[in-house]
């Protein structure tokens, strides 16, 4: 196989650039046209034939438009004889429609792959799934990367002697606990009780976090309802300072403001799987992009990806 | 196999509706949620089991979205055990993208007829096609009707005595001919030449419209470019009069209303395929709906469809 | 489609039996052989032209027998000309490989899920699937039932008064709030916490136990760690009586011994999706023959499925 | 991947020795047998063990008896392990069955496209499609070259100063006028009129022919009806000197002799992409051998193909 | 499902029509055009949506072109919208290229049902196929008709009492013992030894023959050398009388003649799967049709098709 | 494509060692889990990433957990992103089911091929499968080995003067003539008749074996009962000495044990496709290692395996 041609979508190419400039290749230029009657027609600019070709795009909104040009590049790429086509993916918004909780309606997180497939993707380097299931919804080899090291580097250059990891959720707790034992602290988490009238709501938080610098763990923020509603529950049980990380910031419908506003809310760390908007004072954005690239280059020379990225 | 259902997406659920009540059938509601994260969520909020599905969306702007839109119903159908998924697709705006005239490009119309195979579509219902092979991009059958019924029923209402049928474009005149023919009139058509420099333009008229009252037919009007550049060539042949019809009225940019901003077009005429807007007094807006309805009773009934559409 | 034939694997043809007994058809022979070099061959001896073939097949111990002789029926089947081949499995083992928590491990639960299909399956009809992503694993229609129907009608008989639902974990705990919501009466969880040093340990419980009637309840118990690690904590608040239930009982290496042996455990209450060998005095064994038997009906003539197993 | 090897089936051993010759490696021998009862066994008598397999052969009449032959080597190539299996087809017949032109016809350029796929083809190289369209009807990649270079370097031997390239066909004419932009010469086209007994016919000629030299050039020649039609227009407005060039010289029924008669045609070009029989003094067969050649070897190389083929 | 819809191909149009004949169902007519290239077009000139389409043509010579001219049959009716396309194929030329006795040749028996299943066959009917693994060569389902029944109803006529059926094979034997059995005689076989170079020769036969009335049975007769070289070895043994039988006459390069002219050979028997030339005295064919037309009935209406064909 | 990786299932370990030996590469190491609901989990614990990944296999008894175990195996290679898949399955046990002799029974050679497909396998070495046709069971490439040279090299050490090779049955005598060339010695073969009752009998032996020193070969020996009433038949014709021989000596119920006790046997041999319980004197097993870690080497060096291997 040939050498390693990147190619970015509209949703994201800054971190593209990113990615290339740590594999030190070029980003390869892809043309979007937009014809009168709406559709789209995506060129890859440069020599796909027998390359090791990687196509980035998280599927941020508008989620519908940057999917239909995923799948056009895909197809582009199939049809200009690359002779691997990896889709890089670091959010992948449809993970969350992973099953069918109401009857006739579609389990998108598997139609989403399946397109994928059918239109030559053969390989998927995907960030944070929203569920460990989802990985089984590819029915072509899936790499699964975490930002737990990215996350830790950001906190260890915090006192750490008092911390706590908090989840906001006990169900998906193994992440954070994971991370706890990266850098050497506590984990709690909050249990979300369903009631009868099946709202959902944090009743407990089982762990210790009376007079601790707590760091809250999440693997999505979208409208940060939930990290809310815990931070009502923290504060009643008399923190010592708190900060809030996550993965993908997708801070919707206003949640970095609202974040932002809790006055005992001192940071808000989350990573450039999405496009984010800087410039909030407490907002501090690591960047995944020498990660995505360590493992673009494995997964082009042929190394283990796990031995890098596997769960601590 | 069970009755018919039938679910409308976003797209132009009027011709829906209306398309239900010439069947008389009710139009099962779809709920459409869109998520925090921008993901689509659709439920068909009807029985599909065993029963003879048709999913009514035509790819018009936002295509994007109207299309994942409509993967989505088709997967959610098939999940729901749809005895057979028939997409209505009166207007697919992709069939465009019919060819490679570029390198590195996808061939759109060849990967959204397999993206909707992929999806669970089991058969197509189109309208008028922008070239007949895209036919052949689909893996599954396609009933392929045309709307030169519906213009010719409305154009019968005028002394036809005079009226010569123009194509803006020889190469697509078969579709011209054939309503010529349903008219009992002649044909005329606008010769498309491409220059040294790759522009195109209309060099010449044949046919006879000195002096006749014209009918300017196209498939489909979207910015309008070539029907003005026809009219100008027609003008200086000196014609009685101009009507201009269309089967697609997407009038993109504008086009609705530079075209009534002629004064010697007396009336703009296309069909319902695509919601348009009403409320201009020279557009007159035909409806496909009872066509569409008679060619979904008779794929339910097992009827010919060929027999009912065939060009004349 | 013609009528309905069932046929029982070698799992479990009691059930299968009693299914066909509330369904009104004869349950038709099957004939399993072993060849001198351990190869299965199964024949359906009943015609399968044409009809509405149901196979029941529960993946218990030999699982691996069990589905060789499954993927076997579903080929023989197809060959035989079924007009739609449905699987009941009420028991779907490999559910609980549904993610690759280690590198080069297959994801059990997709590639079974595929094998069915690829012998010819076209429809699932399964019970309390391990996790619901797993519904997502199958590229057929999957009718997902469970069984809290069955397990309120049982626990209706007793003073429900002053008692909760025990789910021994918060993350699972969405069943339990159901069953409890069912019953009328208050949910409780167990808090599973993931140490520094990966043991999972329940560390807390939420909710109201002391002094209640409490029904653990768990999806499956197979080995009944979990649940005897839950009473240990149970105990410590003073409940006023113990009695446990789950949907698949597989009792494992002597599980259901150790259970009974626990003095202030009352009853174990569990359903026959796999054989349970009666006789002991505390399990209570419920069928849920009846509940598969309506969802065959409502299959094969074509009713709405989630209609009537909806989670309440 | 491993060397080139070249096999060559039955419709044009010439033409697959002219490539290999080019490219300098060996035309592998292949064994066609035919039975008793008139089945093909057709052997690949080279090892194909992680080759890059080329399998030379237009599909010419006899067209049936050349396309299962064809697909049988696809399916002996795969089966022998071949690491890419690559149909050269300078000549496609079945792309003029690119659409359902009446009702219950296969769209045979779509079926057969799915056949070679079927039978292990990999990837395609084809030559002046009948319609750019056809393109789309492959699920592989396709180069898809034309042969305007060679006629280009045929004509340039002449006085150009007074040509014009005539085009049959308006609908098709940008080809035509790609190859006059070649040339630095004019344009002109026949407009073909479909009258409303459905007969066609060239009504016009467009564009400046009166006493020019001519090159009529289409994409085929078979029976050769259009052109002599064409002929007898142009003669009405008197050109110089006429000379006639087409891709694919396919001369059916008599065509080659009937248009060496006309005594104003000066010459016949084609290429060899069909065999053509030599020894008319008017024709003159130019070898596409070389441009086959620079292609395989691209495609080996992983070089763009698009690079050198595209229209000018 | 609705009415059953015949369709034949060129191969064998009169037994199509008997078969209908016995159905008492019209045969539909197909036109079959070949353009100037040599391809095929075939138009099912009778409507197929939702029907129960059955297409007739065994593989006989030009199998190539009746093979292409199939799957075009079988793509249009696909195209057309039939409920179910059955291939019923009396003779299956392709399935003596069972196996890969030399390297990189296809396996053509697999190939082609491979082909059949890509253009659209949903099963097929086939006759005393070569092998009985061939079988498992198609992915969809298959009735295996044999001639038996016909076969021994013609010799019932005859006295019996000192007849002894003679396979020229004793691996292929089965087929004759079943005949054997149903005509309440004895059987016999010869016995091909392979001997150092590789040549095969009959070298004994096995069971009595001498002084006996001897049916000699094979599948096919193509060339009719086994069968010549056969009777020699019989001579030798004094049989009292000698008839040859087959299920498929294919009679190739002068078999028919050359059998016919052995003095002591009282009769050939035959069946119409393939289009056998009448008017030679010793050849006596018998009709199949009224064993396909009972197997489509019993097809149609899911009744057993191995209940009435199942080997005696 | 980089460096061979070697798995072994639990089926025979010894042999992938052996193979790993000859081709100077460790045998990477797998973990198998069985869970407590009995399902198994395979981990491949070495990097599969763009390696050529061959997994050893015979399907021996317990077949259906060695099958799924080696299902797994592929599964996890696939998504471990392996370039190259091949099986490695010196015993393809569900090959004897290769036909379909009763109705409704799967032909399970078929079905399991395409379970290997499904779950990645990308080619197959097989040894001395039942029959020739099952390769036409794989839709990938197979290599089909035999054992004739590890065979004749043993029996060399004798003194063949007088040696003549039978099979136990003429219809498979292809591969003891082969044999019997190798040696350069005679070839005979019982004859199995087939009577009217089912029953089937070794009725007679052709060729010389009064006498002679006899190798009865026979490609697996399972019960044994076939060579056990060869052996009464030869004995009759007073042969100078017996051997047996074999390529699969599965030796199910005591077939070993009874063919060690006929006095006459002097020597059984087999070859070590299976794992064959040692220490019974008269049993003398042959490695075919060495084959197989030549074809691996050859498969992955791209050389020609059908040079090594074909019949001689």
């Amino acid at each position: 196989m040939r050498e390693i041609v990147v190619f970015s979508g509209s949703a994201h190419p800054g971190l593209a650039a990113e990615v290339c400039a740590h594999l030190g290749v070029p980003l390869s230029p892809v043309r979007v046209d937009r014809f009168a009657n709406d559709c789209l027609e995506v060129q890859l600019q440069a020599n796909c034939r027998e390359r090791d070709v990687f196509l980035v795009q998280p599927l941020v909104a508008p989620v519908q438009e940057h999917l239909v040009e995923l799948l056009l590049m895909c197809d582009a790429a199939r049809g200009a004889s690359a002779s691997r086509i990896t889709v890089v993916m670091p959010h992948y918004a449809y993970a969350r429609s992973d099953k069918k909780d109401a009857p006739r309606i579609s389990i998108g997180g598997r139609l989403v792959a399946d397109l994928l497939v059918a239109s030559g993707a053969g390989r998927v380097l995907a960030m944070t799934l929203h569920s460990p299931q989802v990985h089984g919804f590819f029915s072509v080899p899936v790499d699964h990367l975490h930002a737990l090291r990215e996350l830790a580097e950001h906190f260890r250059r915090y006192d750490l002697s008092r911390t706590t990891v908090v989840s906001p959720d006990l169900g998906n707790a193994k992440e954070a606990a994971a991370f706890a034992r990266l850098l050497g602290v506590r984990v709690a988490a909050g249990a979300k009780q369903r009631f009868a009238d099946d709202r959902v709501q944090i009743s407990a938080v089982i762990g210790d976090v009376a007079g601790r610098d707590l760091i809250v763990l999440d693997d999505e923020i979208a409208k940060g309802s939930t990290v809310l509603e815990l931070l009502d529950r923290l504060r009643e049980l008399g923190p010592r300072s708190i900060r809030v990380a996550c993965t993908h910031g997708l801070f919707a419908a206003g949640a970095l403001r609202r974040l932002s506003a809790q006055p005992d809310v001192l940071e808000i760390v989350c990573t450039n799987t999405v496009p984010v908007p800087d410039g909030d004072g407490k907002l501090k954005i690591l960047s995944i992009a020498p990660a995505l690239a360590e493992a673009v280059r494995r997964i082009h020379d042929g190394e283990s990806v796990s031995a890098l990225f596997d769960a601590p």
